[in-house]
């Protein structure tokens, strides 16, 4: 894709949104009609029945399978961390797309646990980044520091939002039956705190957590640089994507993109953790129907995530104090939705079995 | 096995439970050097971390993969059923044996899933059940009415838990390099609560839920039947193997010793539900070392077993509502400890990546 050819306008936004449908609501009964008829008490295995109904309802079909499962891991830098809210120095994002080129980050290990396959792309580290396999589609080298104005013009964020979309696309033509999200970006549990506090909205102090690791008087400088991010542009924050472009980052960016996108096409998307509930969260703004098409993957231990899960009226599927990110929680709640829809495929009915049903 | 032959005595017990060691504290502080050592912030694969750390701890081995996973599913009925506090009929306990062994049930598409395989064991079914396959140790067929004096003798309690220790010393033998826990048995969430109401302690209100399916009245019911069934039985809860032949099942006695053999052999043991959670349970107050062996696959839907994890001080792995039993939640649990060993063994570290590692 050449981002120079192709501008992504705000009007292409608005029709993308709109072109966004509702899940298939005469599929999801014909799914839980199934799922009744198995061999076990109705509804006993909870959100597993409702992965699998859910993805019926999503792609219209009750025998589809999860045959092929792309994660979609987008670098992104953030101008930000010059304000010294990150224990990683910004050179790290590019250490690492090298890493998970070579395949020995954590999103590796566990995509494969779960036969998925990870791609990268790098919509804007800082630094410059060749390597075999890396989907080079840099909108610019990281952010601007949000503390001292816009993180991204509106142009860049929709330029961002468009890699997302484009991506998304590319996977969806290459077989993927289910995509999930990821990112790298080091400092990028602030803009994505940033995100939170203005789009649920909930105060500052609730969203902002200690991202890789850092103590608490740091969270507190952390929590300061945020709010000086949100009183400088206040004046762009009345929208999503102009809050998005103002205290987002081109990584948030591209997830909302490649969620709005996978939406439209009507293909499953689980979402990992923190960052990306803050894309997917861009991405429920501006188009409500999105949520159905999402399937939340874990609770961050960082500080923010379970405030966003409150807000929004939403459960994950997995607790296991993960704060990585890269798609490594995405990678777990796969194999789980692939669970859900063997059950519905795999188990025998009480009259293939013979056994009784209950009263 | 024949039960008949190989008495199991209070004394054989008390020495089994003293044959029980710590997980190696030594190997367990190397594995968390490795795990500190890779490319991601220190502790940010949260639960996987501590699962693969605990695991080394317990089997004494950094490179120790689950190559073969074994679930065990212990079949036993109950006659307080004759109350009428499920919705089922006791004969589907025999005719799920069928189905299991087909490989129609929940336990086994997941257990498919994960790589695992299910063995069968008639610890206690109410019918002659004869199958292809069933590994057929029946102690009696159903435990007695626990409403109307004791569910077992001493001595079945004690030859019921024999089996589960047999059955997992042979799976081990056949080289299970981790356990499962499974259950069926119609009307077992009453004799699991009335465990729970002895052991924890708590009041028979907290831990009494709606089993299959049961409505309000119904539930009501259920907890006078488990309060009776503690005021019959009363002399007998003064100790967890009277508690457990008094109020417990012939499947929950099976899988206390499971857990109690998984420990002594130094075998990881993933423990599915409510039921489950009962047995281990009797297990931990046997011998409060087993708790190290122990992972909690998932909190159930089942009213209660939050209050289990609560009193215990333990955290489920995932949150799926699930209330089936058999091994379906142990089945899960399985490939995230499998999930975790990976990370350990198979990510780069900073060296080999020549990633920065953070301050």
């Amino acid at each position: 894709m050449s981002t120079s050819s192709e501008i992504f306008s705000p009007a292409d936004l608005t029709a993308h949104c709109q072109a966004i449908t509702p899940p298939d609501e005469a599929v999801r009964r014909q799914a839980r009609a199934r799922l009744d008829n198995l061999t076990k008490p109705q509804g006993s295995l909870g959100k597993l029945e409702e992965l699998a109904a859910r993805t019926c309802a999503i792609t219209g079909r009750l025998d589809y399978r999860l045959e092929k499962k792309i994660i979609l891991t987008f670098a992104g830098d953030h101008g930000v961390t010059e304000e010294g809210i990150s224990l990683f120095p910004p050179e790290v994002t590019g250490q690492m797309i090298h890493n998970f080129l070579a395949g020995g980050a954590g999103v590796n290990v566990l995509a494969r646990h779960v036969g998925a396959e990870v791609w990268v792309i790098d919509v804007g580290a800082a630094q410059e980044v060749t390597a075999q396999g890396l989907i080079a589609r840099k909108v610019r080298p990281g952010t601007a520091n949000m503390a001292k104005g816009p993180a991204m013009s509106r142009e860049e964020a929709l330029a961002a939002m468009a890699v997302g979309m484009t991506t998304a696309r590319e996977a969806i033509a290459a077989g993927a039956d289910i995509l999930g999200t990821g990112e790298m970006g080091i400092g990028n549990t602030t803009p994505a705190a940033a995100l939170f506090a203005t789009l649920l909205p909930v105060p500052v102090n609730l969203v902002t957590g200690r991202g890789t690791g850092i103590d608490e008087p740091a969270r507190q400088r952390k929590i300061k640089v945020i709010e000086q991010a949100l009183a400088v542009n206040r004046a762009r924050l009345d929208n999503p994507l102009d809050t998005l472009a103002a205290v987002g980052g081109l990584e948030i960016a591209a997830i909302c993109g490649m969620i709005l996108e996978a939406a439209k096409s009507r293909v499953p998307v689980v979402v990992d953790g923190f960052i990306s509930s803050a894309g997917a969260l861009v991405a429920m703004r501006l188009a409500p129907l999105v949520r159905d098409y999402c399937f939340f993957s874990h609770m961050s231990a960082e500080q923010g995530h379970r405030i966003f899960f409150q807000e929004m009226d939403l459960a994950p599927l997995l607790h296991l104090d993960l704060r990585l990110g890269e798609g490594t929680g995405a990678a777990l709640g796969m194999g789980l939705v692939e669970a859900g829809l063997k059950i519905m495929q795999e188990m025998a009915t009480f009259g293939e079995a013979g056994v009784s049903p209950g009263e």
